[in-house]
């Protein structure tokens, strides 16, 4: 089993520790291990996917199951935000989502915009913002000037920057796609390299060969895959996304084999949210229990 | 019946509050209801709009219109308001539409591009701004970075923010067209997303299925629809727009159940004023009967 | 015959009231009716627009021209302005024209870059800018920004705006031309719409029908189509334009009709300047007669 | 023979008059012409142009053979100037060359971008701007907004603007070639109408009719042409310059029907360089013989 | 041999001229060469650069074989820079990559887009900043702009600015590709005359001669390109990189030739710890042996 960071090893100044200390040992399990629970999906997907829970359309009905859930934050855009959050403000931690966009047009030269700031998020009292990378997009220019502004004003307010590292565009689609053990090790230390305190990946997969670069083109297990993942990334902090709803042995396997990789944490949203309420729990419930055993110093 | 949104619920600071409250309480019914006159079609449209009633040419026509027809609110822009709204200042609420374009070029990378500012409406007395956001174009890139300025603004000014969410671009036109419950509904929960106060949309039509996502392939009537897209809107307020003239019973009934569905109010304009002058006012005295009926507290 | 715009009506303050005053009530006839020489022509076509009058390439014998006519100002670039206006200053009322293009590439996606400032007009000591906006470009994205910070600093620095109003780009010319009824009339509604003090348009062609909008494909008279655009322009004073050189009774009876919609005023170039001096005058002075009977209070 | 612009005509202040009164009467032959030595190939062409002078590779060189020379100035790109300008500082004028491009990529939307500002140029002591204006360029936009900024800048430190006008892009190509009389005219009045104090033109081809405008598709002879273009700079003083090596007296018989049109002096790059040492100073020597003849007040 | 750059005559100010004296004379041999350990491949080239020796995967290794190795800097990334840099703060020179980008997309139009600026650097403690200029791109306008606010406040700092001068576009792969001489050498210049202190290029290849220059289509030795390539580079310090993987005695030869050509120094990353740690250091042993026999005044 991997080492985990500590907070004191990573470089960042007292700002962006206390918030990270708040988030790891303040809440959830307070064990240095998180779950996070992100609601972005409204804007990412529209609608569509609370058709399978209705009640997950309403913004305070997910915050409430965060805080039920003992997440250790939520993840939403400054909309929703600005709405819900004063409710519940200071009982689970914000992570302002401050770039975004619809599902609708081509993802080819796929760009997250902007649309909110640092200072938003400072305002809102929120504990990190997140921010999307498209790695690997032909627009990676725009990409690396938006997050150059984000992970600068970050550092000047001592705000955490999560990344969603995320490959994607018509290049990744050719070398083995975005799920890719090749894509997402890449992704993984693209977000280090540019500055990123905490990295949200999804899980790899090894068998996804198909034009990828030459090292990858190798057998390998999906736990070589996610402890090479948490290696790339280094001192930024790893968090494994669920994704798409999947079966729930699978979800909760990937998840241990995260954890057992060195990673911070979990990232779960529609896995968690597109079922009944209590059902919900219990999912989350068991997920829990896989952190608890992965404690850190 | 759905409630409508309370002004305390809404997450809003007093400027924002203030206004709002002057807009629904002061204006129009004073119940918490609204109907908006828009007036942005010279430019969205051109002055081929005006052939059916020359009359309403004329700016200052179609402001006094508003006030002798109980409106809460004109939606002109920078130009209009200059040089007519010094006449009718406090009378009736201005609305000031910060972007806009012409038809004439192609709509497939739609953006409504901005031609003045928040401030501008500062300075001329108003009580709103309005800007256009289009919903799944590929130019959404400077779509959300124009409106994250605005946002801004509006927020350090106390000024509420109208979204004109309309979907549009190429890939809309694929996936069910601007009018489907699919696009709609996306178009409102987008704006409740991006920080929008206020949003109005078309009213949706959940026939329309070619090319949707599957979710919304299925049977909804249209009460059914436009419950949906106030419940994507949350915490926004709704406004359901006329679109293009049509049947009066037709443009009734569909204000009925948007009033049903929870929208706060209505926004009617070619079919308000490409009319003779005292039928647009029997017009609206039917819309304002529907209003009457569903006070807010 | 329509009533001429007051300038207490127009919604302007005391800076751009009064420079207007200036230029209308304290040269050229002094009756609130004006009559502009613009040119920029020898960046908008280059030189060959002088063979016709080798003396009209040089600036100076321009001023002076406009001097003797008794023309109300003088429209020139900043490079000009700055070279050649001291030597007249205060003498016949300069309108610096902020962007400007040449007529080499293609206008299919037509833009006319700034290359002056509102600030640049007040230390030269103009008495307004002028900006062409290209109605219908498919660059409208980028012609909407740049008008927007000139509007807004003639705002903060009291100088009147004058917008060239010209359709153009490929959907203009698949929709009529940019000389139709329904393009000028367009175009005098949109720089209404977007903030003119003033609009120049060309006189319009109601036969030009081609692919107009449904309603303008009619018959219609020309003094029809012009006394519709002064009305589009509703409060913005309309300038009516010579464009190339034609007919001198033609000429005269555009812009008698012109007049008799309500236009304030005139703007002949190309129509003055490429002929004999003392036929040019001869010219100016038939102008003027007719201006003579459309006094403004 | 032409008169020669004074510099009390051209409407400049007294940082950009004093700056080139030192340029004019204080260096070369000190009676208001000028010989330039522009040395900006090494990024324009690369290194290539220095095989057939290996010595002219080194920029001191180049410096010193502008002393020796008794030129009125060198132009040179920012890197150079700061390493090698020190060394020569207050002995020649510098003419700091703000923008440039490679030659590797396609000309057919030229833009040369830029790469120091007129404050470098200030700091550096030089007495001159230059730009670099590719006249008719499909990307004449962000040409524009480059000159523009650059123009404001050097007025607001009284720096003289020396532009480098050329004719250049695909249409430009199509309508007679970058040489001809037609786009060498268009040029220097363009120059001239955005507000250059001086202007760089090639010598104009009056043979070269193919596409060109229809007022140039006549016989002209080169004193016409050379005349002509003179004539369309106005106040903004001329430059020739002498492209590409070509043999000497054709050169010379150019540098002398510029002079009798009333081109202010010459710009002489690789036809001084591109030899021996001495043998470069024999030919200056006769340029000099000819701006001898033409001396200003 | 050639005779290398002193620090007195490249006309740089106290600030840089201290930052250059400390690397190039406190650091490695202090005798005024350098080798620098390059480690921006894990963003650059992703993961797949760390297969052949997975300890290299690890920042801390590689920034302590610097200090082993004797180097005189070592260049990394932003995000890398934050977070392991503090802890071998003041042992080993950092030079602070400002741009970069992943090798997914094409890069037929390539930009190195910025991540971090000169002001992090200076926060950070580094005594260089790199930048990565792309020599020939299409997108030679974003890159010179980029590359022109980096100078500027490189000037202002007092920061030694290092340009990585690579030829790389569709037009350098049509004109003998990015390592051949012609290529190298206009790189070299450019950066020269845009403003580089230091410069970065691949060891030339005189045999690529497909499509280059005519004056670069003949037979030249190694050490004729490399002593070209230098003197293009004039008073801009030369380092030789290089480059991928290859026979440790061809790379010698390379970096014998490279000295001899007047070189300052070398820059070797993949060379050096793409294998075993002993291994590494003795392969820099051998470099470090080349480097002792051309110190500098």
């Amino acid at each position: 089993m991997a080492q985990r960071m500590s907070l004191d090893q990573i470089g960042v100044g007292a700002g962006k520790k206390g918030r990270l200390h708040r988030i790891l040992f303040r809440h959830g399990l307070s064990n240095g291990t998180a779950i996070f629970l992100p609601y972005d999906q409204g804007l990412e997907h529209g609608p569509r996917d609370f058709f399978a829970n209705p009640a997950a359309s309403d913004p305070r009905y997910i915050i409430k199951l965060a805080l039920e859930g003992g997440f250790n934050g939520i993840a939403i855009q400054i909309g929703l935000a600005e709405k819900f959050y004063w409710d519940f403000a200071g009982e689970v931690p914000l992570i302002l989502k401050l770039n975004g966009k619809t599902e609708i047009p081509s993802d080819a030269e796929a760009l997250s915009p902007l649309h909110a700031s640092v200072a938003d998020a400072v305002r809102l009292g929120a504990d990190a913002v997140g921010y999307t990378l498209y790695v690997g997009t032909p627009a990676q220019e725009a990409d690396f000037a938006q997050l150059r502004q984000v992970r600068a004003d970050a550092h000047a307010f001592g705000m955490p920057l999560v990344v969603w590292a995320y490959p994607r565009g018509a290049a990744i689609d050719a070398k083995g796609g975005k799920d890719s053990f090749y894509a997402v090790d890449y992704a993984a230390r693209t977000a280090s390299e540019l500055g990123a305190d905490v990295v949200k990946v999804n899980f790899p997969h090894p068998d996804k060969r198909m034009g990828v670069a030459a090292a990858y083109d190798a057998e390998f297990s999906t736990q070589q895959a996610v402890d090479a993942v948490v290696r790339s990334a280094n001192r930024t902090l790893v968090l494994i996304s669920g994704g798409e709803r999947a079966g729930d042995d699978a979800m909760l396997e990937k998840a241990r084999q995260s954890m057992e990789a060195g990673a911070t944490g979990l990232i779960f949203g529609r896995n968690v949210w597109q079922r009944d309420h209590d059902e919900s729990l219990r999912f989350v419930a068991r997920l829990r229990d896989i952190l608890a055993k992965y404690p850190s110093a």
